[in-house]
């Protein structure tokens, strides 16, 4: 089954805001066999909305709109939508009901706004919203079937999830697309391509796609098969030989972060983790504990942005922060020891730069990084110099940070 | 001068790579009077490409695109737009020269398939990208004007600002696009709406547009005047009044993060600012220190995930985490309390939480958080709900965090 995509929003294509829905349909749909051939944004105006949606049906017959349900008056794409059926709207008391009935569960009353919610083109299928007052409809006739979602991220993925894979899935049949992801770190992409391309062909009919981002590339398999089994099993096939090319710079697969690897390498290993952050203040620890049920693991952190802090909170000598300066090897190291004793955990991190844009010098220039581990008696550090900008810097940091400690042997032995 | 978007990706289509690119190319060409009248993406198909091209050409006669000029083996888009234009590809020795230095330039040799970044349809002006090896190409003929971006958001945006605005610009006349943002937090979208609406007709021409997430809702006023001063004093205008209306629900204008306001804020007034972070995990530091030079006034933190690192590290009693639970009004408190006389800093924020999916209760069920304050002798502490998933709880406390620590007037006095 082939579909377009349809999205609308006059502040999509002025900017500002980036449109993640698109993402997350074209992954959703293609693991039920459904292709999205395209996609195309247009502003809150009815004859581009009604133009658009007729060219997809047109060429596909199937077209599915987010955006434009919503109760501010730019809100004109279910009369468009009529039009396209040459249908009119009428109002739905019971849609009307349910959404009176979100409004007072959260103790107010909906606006004379919220009335125009409640109409739908005439022989449509109403798909009710759990999660926002904005139903979807779902609408099949001679230009083909048109699936409307609401454009707020988690209502579209909850009717997307809820109503329209099922009743897509009933009628999908044939190709089914599935794709899977491996996560590799610490390697360029233009290093990566070098050793993938001699063995790229091997894959076929698997293709491969990369995608890179500030915390490495991700690489994504596509394979086309008669059915989810197949489909899955040429995949792993071919991630398998990846994986096996790239040995540890690959760290997972799927949407798995880095940090989610590490607490579970540390959780196996009965070993607590405690980090020190200067330069990326906090994001380390913010990454860690983004992974639920982290506390088993994660005791907690210093962050030591003013020096006083890394003096008084976690021991690292003053002599050293004069003589090697803040960012320095054995600062790392003294504040990845300080945390791990002051927090009484078994491991320690401690990272510490230059993330700019002001603050470097000739001798430590902007993404200057030094990183230190602790373990027990143990404490090593490196420095490493990152590229980008402040954010890049920091973000980089972390993840260089995260996939050492995973490199390094002995915190495993 | 309207113009279309196509975008062209196959992974843009199947999902997992998000296009940031439209939202900065509607913005930078909305500022220079280009209005994008429609956003296409299109899969690594000549026939689809030609196709999308062609329409958009037919729509507005002028088209810029994204991607698919890259060196690897589906990138056929300029074989499609010769197509459009009903010429052939050359091999510019030119190009090729310019590819192969930057090569040597990082100690590489091009390769055989980057041979193909030099091929120009006839009568094609090339744009040199210093950013990366695939040119973009500026191409009038009879269908129209073909502007053909990289899609790497660095080259495009180098490309763009560089060779393409000032072209545009010469040609552009008439209606200047002229936006701003109003960043507001802490009112729902539709109390906003329903505070605004009887006033929205008094902005006219300026267009209202609400922009949710997951730290407050923005207005975006948009306005078409003769001169880009025009527009801005009829922005002004209608943001003033907007202002007004809201009060303290507004915090900024721009991209400006709340966070940078705070730390102006707290600089002006000659204070340093320590925060203690449980739920958050060292989120609201990293927030605070993705300011440039926020080093004066944020001293730094302390993660305390584990209760022992609340007890040891920030004086916590132990009475209080056995008695109240470490969610409570008073540890936030105490944590408020302990890291800023432990830091030595002059206000301190603790935040503890229930950020979920597990570890909520009947009494305090997950979206509990507890925020304290403290500055000198004064602690105050509150405890709200918060709504969302685990990052969106964790999200909006370091928002309330913020928002609260601004409007508390007694920091300012």
């Amino acid at each position: 089954m082939r579909l377009e995509l349809v999205t609308i929003g006059t502040e999509l294509l002025l900017g500002l805001t980036i449109d993640t829905n698109g993402a997350y349909l074209g992954e959703r749909l293609g693991e039920i066999g459904v292709v999205v051939t395209r996609r195309s944004t247009v502003p809150d105006d009815p004859r581009a909305i009604a133009e658009a949606i007729a060219e997809a049906l047109g060429r596909t017959g199937a077209v599915l709109t987010t955006g434009g349900l919503g109760p501010t008056r730019d809100d004109i794409s279910k009369h468009a939508v009529a039009e396209v059926y040459g249908t009119a709207l009428y109002f739905d008391d019971r849609v009307w009901e349910d959404i009176v009935t979100r409004f007072r569960r959260i103790g107010r009353e909906p606006s004379e706004t919220n009335r125009t919610q409640a109409e739908v083109p005439e022989g449509a299928e109403v798909l009710t919203n759990r999660w926002g007052t904005a139903p979807g409809l779902w609408l099949e006739g001679a230009p083909g079937l048109t699936i409307m979602l609401p454009g707020v991220p988690k209502e579209m993925r909850g009717l997307l999830d809820r109503e329209v894979i099922p009743r897509l899935k009933a009628r999908t049949s044939g190709t089914v697309v599935r794709s899977l992801t491996i996560r590799t770190t610490s390697i360029p992409e233009s290093s990566l391509a070098e050793r993938l391309n001699p063995v790229e062909h091997l894959l076929t009919p698997v293709t491969l796609a990369y995608l890179p981002s500030t915390r490495g590339v991700d690489l994504r398999l596509t394979a086309w098969g008669e059915t989810p089994d197949q489909s899955d099993r040429m995949l792993n096939e071919a991630a398998t030989r990846l994986e096996t090319l790239l040995e540890d710079g690959v760290y997972g697969r799927g949407h798995r972060d880095l940090a989610d690897v590490v607490i579970e390498r540390l959780r196996d290993a009965g070993r607590t983790l405690a980090v020190a952050e200067s330069c990326t203040g906090g994001l380390l620890g913010a990454r860690l504990t983004s992974v639920p049920g982290a506390s088993d693991v994660f005791v907690g952190g210093v962050i030591c942005y003013q020096d006083a802090v890394k003096r008084d909170l976690l021991g690292v000598s003053q002599e050293v922060l004069a003589a090697d300066g803040a960012v320095s090897i054995e600062v790392a190291k003294q504040m990845a020891h300080g945390v791990r004793e002051r927090l009484g955990a078994d491991v320690g991190v401690g990272i510490t730069g230059i993330a700019g844009p002001t603050g470097g010098t000739p001798e430590k220039p902007v993404g200057t990084v030094c990183i230190g581990w602790s373990l027990g008696a143990q404490s090593t550090a490196v420095r490493i110099t990152l590229f980008g900008n402040r954010e890049e810097i920091r973000e980089r940091s972390t993840q260089a940070a995260l996939h050492r400690l995973l490199r390094r042997d002995y915190f495993w032995d």
